[in-house]
């Protein structure tokens, strides 16, 4: 069965002192179903990704507060987390409840509120995406692990700090030209080599920001999506696979097996390979995340990530802009959010609704949501036509 | 498309300051995979309900711990959540994964980690099931919020002290009978009108504990059902329904609406009523809950929940026995386990392995998982047999 997005909304990326938890993802459904052009009544199903709304605000059981907050009740209401992978796996849910033959309209939504807390209190709470009793108690968190895959890369391959500072620069370039980023000045190469060093050789304008955001999208079945929508986005593929929780119980510290097997699964699936994606949505987490991903997806050679990006083929006038949105580095990373609002950034672009981002023709776009260090993988593809 | 259990597994329920989370659910699933005598390679996905692993160990991202610790890398893990209905939760996307198509053997566990901290902590840990922002913060907790649904019971239609503490003693007394029950004594009326006062009318005996446990069971498409188990129980009908987070928005405090819409579903689905119910597992979290359960799914009345106790017609010898396994209320409360707890009791009483509370001829048992008090729920209905 056929799935497709015929909805998508997104709110501000930011840090919003004013704004709560329920407000952002409201207001994100709300964009979603008005872009939709549906009434709410329609949706039959909600899932919501969010990582630790426990850790960052004491609330859990957020499908439910989602699901009342938004005026949708009484259809089900179910959270999904797989830490900064949840929008991804959300958005996986809602597409196998469609395929399941329980629903046909669903959404799927994604929120993060992170900055009410202390930077230590988010850095804590962050840190339960890797494995507790193994990385975090011993002091490991998320800068420090992904610092290690990059000296890793860097010893394996001899990718640069400047390399890994251009996906910075690149994304920062793209944030500019989107109103929803959090960062929307352009930055150059020196700035991120001269930015304090967060965990060698990663420094702070090679990390993704602390955020407020949520992001939802709105999936048809096919008949639905027909009836309802002129200009549908096909969810063509969509592949999830794990990996070992703890970084050293991986065989590469250098390569990503998670999202090398999702997307296998879901190029498979959609019939296409990565000479076929026209633009792609990563997991830039850190800089280093996105030459990783791009090698795993298959759009360079293992291990050439770094000389890729430094060449500008993964900028918006490239062979394949990756992270048009800005992407987590300069979008912003909510979390729970980051996964759909990936779906929606390839929603705008195979609609030409992208503005001063817009590829040109783009007509399959990627997204790549990671959980962790990588210990979970999501990967859609999409399609503005399907045959 | 049909779908099955073809393995059940339990931890003991308790409280093991020795034992950690990831061994419990490994225990589970372990023990799961047994029961239904397949290789752990055969399995494609893997749902886990948890509710807040965050709160209570500073660890999210369970779908990747649990896989990893399983053994069962690299398929799909995605964590479920939705307060005390995460087990339920989790099991009702098991089903639906399989009824979509993609994969056709799946595990679906739950479990919780609750000992490691302070009562204290543990409670502002569960508080998170309601809202934080109209409800938690302003102090109230579960017990409070339960006894204000059991003087709005006992206001309406005359339920009284000693017709909720008759739950906790026929519970009591069936998790004597279960040698996996947190607690294996009887107890008297006088036992729990003496017990100490929590939230007025509530008593300590009125309130299910605070545990640790795992419980995972395997689903399986009718084709891979058929030629891998014997015995399988079928999964004929599963609903799920949302009301309002916070206590003070719903219709009514004596009626637990979610439940209502939930079970209507899944009896549709099932295609039975609720007087072919052979016996039921409900969500007992407090005395008064098993009585609005029952009320809620249509086995008595409403408003007649606590004569219908009194009469003895939901314990083992009556019309339509309740909480086979104990219930929340002895068996114990591991919050993201309960739903699949209450699955694995639904599995054994109908293959005729529930030992001394095995319900004679059993062909039709109900599952009832709530989340918060009351905002979401999920009904499922098992079958030995299916036309």
């Amino acid at each position: 069965m056929k799935v497709a997005i015929i909805g998508a909304g997104i709110t501000q990326f930011g840090e919003f002192w004013e704004r709560s938890y329920r407000e952002l993802i409201t207001e994100a459904g709300v964009k979603a179903i008005e872009n939709a052009g549906i009434d709410g009544a329609e949706i039959q199903s909600l899932y919501v990704g969010s990582m630790t709304p426990g850790m960052f605000l004491e609330q859990e059981h957020v499908g439910a507060l989602v699901v009342d907050n938004a005026g949708l009740l009484p259809i089900p209401a179910t959270r999904v987390e797989s830490a900064c992978a949840s929008g991804g796996m959300a958005l996986r849910q809602a597409y196998l409840a469609i395929r399941s033959g329980v629903a046909d309209i669903v959404v799927a939504g994604g929120v993060e509120k992170m900055t009410d807390v202390s930077t230590e209190q988010a850095t804590i709470a962050l840190a339960g995406a890797a494995d507790q009793e193994w990385e975090a108690f011993h002091g490991a968190t998320f800068p420090a692990l992904y610092a290690l895959m990059a000296r890793r890369h860097m010893l394996e391959f001899g990718t640069t700090e400047e390399q890994m500072a251009q996906v910075a620069v690149k994304n920062h370039y793209n944030g500019s030209l989107n109103p929803n980023a959090q960062y929307r000045k352009p930055i150059k190469l020196e700035d991120v080599m001269n930015s304090s060093m967060v965990a060698d050789p990663l420094k702070l304008l090679d990390c993704s920001p602390i955020t407020d955001g949520a992001a939802a999208v709105i999936l048809a079945s096919e008949e639905k999506a027909k009836q309802l929508c002129d200009n549908p986005v096909w969810i063509a593929g969509s592949g999830q696979a794990s990996d070992s929780l703890a970084l050293h119980d991986r065989k590469s510290l250098s390569r990503t097996e998670a999202a090398v097997k999702a997307s296998k699964i879901a190029y498979q699936m959609a019939g296409v390979n990565p000479k076929d994606i026209d633009f792609a949505e990563v997991h830039d987490c850190f800089t280093i995340a996105e030459i990783m991903a791009i090698e795993s997806l298959g759009f360079c050679e293992v291990g050439k990530g770094g000389i890729f990006t430094e060449k500008g083929q993964t900028a918006l006038t490239g062979s394949i802009p990756v992270n048009t949105s800005g992407g987590l580095k300069a979008k912003g990373h909510p979390v729970g959010a980051t996964g759909i609002a990936q779906a929606v950034e390839a929603t705008l672009q195979l609609r030409g609704e992208a503005g001063k981002r817009q590829i040109k023709d783009a007509k399959v776009g990627l997204t790549h949501n990671v959980g962790g260090s990588g210990a979970s993988c999501v990967v859609h593809i999409f399609k503005s036509e399907v045959a």
